[in-house]
């Protein structure tokens, strides 16, 4: 029996936005499994804006895809095959699948995958999302990184995406004054009445500066930062004195394009504590996502991802969270029965 | 009976090094004090990298020194004459003193300057350098903001300066292995000779990103920074994960003149922790001293000044700072019999 696989490799290194073509569409035919390894079909691919980074040839957390492999990426996959005790047939499973169908994992690196629960009632895109990865971002970002209290102001940009959505939501749930920065007035609102958000600056309006001003009179105490930049600057500015900025993520110069450049003396004028962090080092995930689905059960976090289907297409997808025409979590579904 | 009094008021805003004509010398005649009035005879003068900041029409923790106005500077001043009950004719006082000779400050002010103790048996420049505030913030720094561990490495810039050469040698103390950076190979023998650091790195010689990847085979753990740009960037590509940062000063860029940008993604690829802090916000500062003269008495700390005449040259000697062309705490004396 043999198995069509379609790998998406990279072929140049992108500038700016992504494009279809810096990338290969290699054909591969699968065949036999060897002992020890194990044939996974990849049923959805999470979107990330650390996908666009390890595009790139520059120091980064994990070495940058090199030219020719097929693009990496966090997803969940099925296993339908398996040649060793690791894993079993019809397991589910998390971790790097790649931009591509189907994925042979030796059992020498099967430690690298998670095996999901068979019945957790949870959507599998949400696994990826809010009670996945970008949830247990969220979750470890408030309550490890930087602990907001009662009363105190949250302002969380890139606040309609995965993890800022989830980050505001668990800022209400402990009490805080929690303010988002999403771009555009649609998703402004959906912060404040979908999500109970206190109020949303629209980076995109121009006096959005003044209205940052304005939700924040007294300043704030904590930023969960995953955007930078212009955005991180304003936020900095409006920092008061020993405040806490849990930063976990710089999109706005993950495609390499002119920022606004950053300044490290803003955090010796404010007295800054910043802190930055990788999910991928906290080991206590599952406990992270028993809470985070205890809290959407009762109706305490509201969780969203945008599906989308169609592997080829995902250096287009990925451009998705770029330019900001989503909400929650970006999952690509790669097997059209899932 | 009347008092000449010299100023130094800012006549407009340097760029890059400051130069004479930056500020107007400004002659004026004291006359008799008023009720609640203290006049002060400034004897010393602390010329501190800060200084140059408040030059500048820029966000900062004070506000800019206007044009026209004496320049703010810290010193040792010896009270002359009081019409006041905050202090007696004979206190020696350390407070902002400004770049003059004599100083009438107002009772309702006078909360603003300290009493020192008369018979300290501390040299007056010392107690602006090693047991002042250079020490205090060396001092605050490595015991609140990032204590260092025995065993770990500390990489301290600017490391032959005033607040440097103490955070060193507070780490050596505390058991860590410490290494400066400084620019020279004089000053690097000096660390290394005279003040017990394990290493040197100076930062003049071409190879010096080397020899610091040399000097820290393990990584950092800790970073005690004082310069920023090109110099904090290397010391961040060699921090372990998880290291943490006390952000001092960033004297790299104080005089606006271009540097190696700011870079916040290194805190998130090394999960950094990154606090800046001013010694301002520490009010119990005669604790610190005691234990930094204690230190001082045990030769376990080696405390040294620069100390120049001239209160008319006032901002060539403040470019020493940036020039690195001193050791210690540099300080200008005001009047030629302290």
């Amino acid at each position: 029996m043999s198995t069509l696989n379609r790998q998406l490799c990279l072929k140049h290194r992108p500038e700016g936005l992504v494009r279809r073509g810096d990338f290969d569409l290699v054909r591969q035919t699968l065949g036999e499994l060897n002992d020890g390894e194990i044939l996974v079909r990849v049923l959805y691919i999470s979107m990330d804006p650390t996908n666009r980074v390890w595009m790139r040839d520059i120091p980064q957390y994990m070495p940058p895809v090199a030219i020719g492999e097929v693009m990496r990426a966090g997803g969940v996959g099925r296993v339908l095959k398996s040649r060793s005790s690791h894993f079993n047939e019809g397991d589910l499973i998390h971790g790097l699948v790649g931009w591509q169908d189907y994925l042979v994992i030796h059992e020498s690196a099967a430690n690298a995958y998670v095996r999901l629960p068979a019945e957790s009632g949870i959507p599998l895109p949400r696994l990826l999302g809010a009670c996945g990865t970008s949830g247990v971002t969220a979750y470890y970002g408030l309550t490890d990184i930087t602990p907001v209290e009662a009363g105190e102001t949250l302002v969380v940009s890139a606040a309609a995406g995965s993890v800022g959505s989830v980050a505001g939501q668990i800022g209400k749930i402990m009490g805080a004054r929690v303010i988002g920065i999403a771009g555009g007035a649609d998703k402004c609102r959906y912060l404040v009445d979908q999500l109970g958000f206190d109020a949303a600056v629209d980076y995109k309006a121009p006096d959005w500066k003044q209205a940052l001003k304005e939700a924040t009179p007294n300043g704030i105490h904590v930023n969960f930062e995953n955007v930078g930049g212009d955005i991180m600057k304003a936020v900095l500015s409006r920092m008061v004195l020993s405040g806490r900025v849990a930063l976990c993520g710089l999109i706005s110069g993950y495609a390499g394009d002119a920022k606004a450049s950053d300044d490290f003396s803003v955090i010796i004028v404010k007295r800054l504590v910043v802190r930055g962090f990788l999910v991928f080092d906290y080991k206590k995930t599952k406990q992270a996502v028993h809470v985070l689905s205890g809290w959407i059960r009762e109706g305490k976090l509201k969780a969203e991802e945008t599906v989308v289907d169609g592997l080829e297409d995902a250096p287009l997808i990925l451009n998705r969270l770029f330019d900001g025409s989503h909400k929650g979590k970006l999952v690509l579904r790669v097997d059209p029965h899932a």
